[in-house]
């Protein structure tokens, strides 16, 4: 059943969690998936300082960060692997109110992407989705884990379909079910703002510091879905997939000319550029 | 730490879930909590009716309605009591997409919210929250794991509050955090439209069925704030507390005579009138 290399909960070696977590009960937590390649998390510091920061934003006080380094050590003797790490809100008792900001911690160590199988990639095509993020500006840009929206945007995928695409409720697009997402129209890299709903992805965010480093002139906020059709390039981005060059969107193809995207790619230096085959 | 008489996962007792569950991952599941009286649960049918329509409404197969009996028939010994049911989509692999419709039941029993503590009420005061609930079409009206906005609005009442109103984004009262809302205007009972965002609870659904029965003018709608500032009686209802007139919302008082409130308390004779102290 279960494909984990590994579980931790607070640091012990686990395969359940109380059945009274307020994860569970209410998904009052957040978390990361993470990139391990040959014992190191890709970014660990961006990550654990975004895991962090998605914890305080829903009242969740920071474990100290030794915690969360005794775990990643922990994951880091499975080498190239998959790493889920959550902070879920402490506390058994029944009712919506927390009653404490303390949190208890789970690792997950997953085999890799590529270890699980997948296929070498020359871009993903995608499908708009019929599933509209909910704008909630209280919730936008964490990973937290009521993740319901994705679930419901997961389904129903044609085949040789990687992705969907999700807009808000103003027409805009906003990201894919696991990924963020870009594009560029005239050497000007565009990604959508994320202060209504969706992910502020670190991956994204890395990818936005490279560009600026690269002299590309980057543009956040949000745009109709006809300016990401009308692109040169668009690419997703997430921290286990690195950068997908965006091939098609339903019936719209991109040009196989992708320069800005190449270049990205190649400072990003991610290194794989599988389709994995179980997180489809 | 956890206060609960029984939890049966799948019908078997346990004290903890697996660790990979889509309920603590995605929330990927719905629940109901239910009063049990004597060890029979009020109004166990609609529950059970809207356990498993929710669970429909996002893919989850209902389970054999035996199997949900055989769960309620265990809680049944424990006599007063607060049952939370659970059904959470099967499945432990990594990723959003579902892996099978097939669900698993969570089982908790909980004192009763009198046995738990509480204080006898002639109504109670509530605030309005800051937290605006947002519209997601595709998830309103079903009690699913996704709580963050409930937990979010559930934090940091003045003293003397029980309750806190959540209004969407078009500035329209829906419910409060854990009951839905209705208000008395020239006799005619209004309730928020949850088509949008809110939860349909089935003690709602119960209150309208009397009030209509009653020969009382109900009307389903949204309406703005001002609607329920100005009515004549307001009150919540919920399937542990019954009915809860309300005193006041912030600083606005609402009359102490009730007629249409007292009417409909009496038709649905619900055993308490308690605000639990374990729930607050």
């Amino acid at each position: 059943m279960s494909e984990a290399l590994a579980i931790l909960w607070n640091g012990e070696p686990v395969s359940a969690i109380p059945a009274l977590s307020r994860g569970l009960h209410y998904g009052d937590g957040v978390f990361r998936t993470l990139l391990q390649q040959r014992g190191t998390v890709i970014a660990a510091e961006l990550q654990l300082a975004k895991l962090l920061a998605d914890a305080a934003a829903i009242g969740i006080a920071p474990p100290p960060i030794a915690q969360l380094q005794a775990d990643l050590a922990a994951a880091s003797r499975f080498g190239d692997a998959t790493v889920k790490l959550l902070l879920v809100r402490a506390g058994e008792r029944r009712g919506y109110r927390p009653q404490t900001d303390a949190a208890d911690r789970l690792l997950v160590v997953h085999p890799s992407p590529a270890a699980a199988g997948g296929r070498a990639i020359d871009g993903i095509r995608a499908i708009r989705s019929p599933v509209t993020l909910a704008a909630q500006p209280l919730l936008a840009g964490i990973k937290h884990l009521n993740r319901l929206e994705q679930v419901l945007a997961s389904r129903g995928w044609p085949e040789g379909i990687d992705e969907a695409l999700l807009g808000d409720d103003r027409g805009q697009p906003v990201c894919a079910t696991r990924a963020n997402l870009f594009w560029v129209r005239d050497g000007v890299l565009h990604t959508p703002a994320l202060d209504r709903c969706g992910v502020a992805g670190v991956t994204r965010a890395r990818v936005l510091a490279l560009a600026a480093a690269a002299g590309i002139d980057c543009r956040i906020g949000s745009q109709p879905w006809s300016a990401l059709l009308a692109a040169d390039e668009a690419f997703l981005s997430g921290s286990l997939i690195g950068i997908w060059p965006l091939r098609a969107i339903d019936g719209h193809c991109y040009e196989a000319q992708r320069p800005v995207t190449q270049h990205l790619q190649s400072l990003l230096a991610h290194p794989t550029d599988l389709v994995p085959s179980n997180t489809r």
